[in-house]
């Protein structure tokens, strides 16, 4: 299995829609691409103390099926209108689990 | 239910026995913490480019059973003895899901 984790910070200028907005289409993603088995993605909970504004966790079956998450249109749709422009700094990693 | 996610880079002096240590020491940590519900931490699958080195994903049932592992002295031991010294940066959320 494929574990993709992907964690964003939000600009200062980020507006309350535009980070509901990133949350909202990007739970559209699992019913677009069948190869997603497990997807969540949520705000930070606000428990700690300097930690990045939203998360993403997906899993997939293999490599070959993250890389059809990753490069689909329709996730790169997401990525450009709605993460990019308030977009201050991305982490992300694939675990082989 | 909350999940705690973590990502590190390590420096690059950092040698590849210390990389497996932290790795060792974080796979005890579900034996030793029954608030711990699910655990996954490995090395970045090297599928994507710029990525972070490590990470964890770690599953709670709740804030308080997530701040009992953040805070137990053998998770923290773990940090200060394996992580801390070849760590270069670290990013972190928690989601409530």
């Amino acid at each position: 299995m494929i574990r993709h984790i992907a964690m964003f910070t939000w600009t200062a200028e980020a507006t309350d829609e535009q980070k509901a907005a990133v949350a909202a289409a990007l739970h559209e993603l699992p019913g677009l691409i069948p190869q997603i088995r497990s997807f969540t993605a949520a705000p930070d909970a606000g428990i700690s103390q300097g930690n990045y504004d939203f998360a993403v966790v997906a899993d997939f079956d293999n490599a070959d099926d993250f890389l059809v998450y990753r490069d689909d249109p329709r996730h790169q749709a997401v990525i450009a209108e709605r993460i990019r422009p308030i977009l201050a700094s991305r982490a992300a990693a694939q675990l082989s689990l």
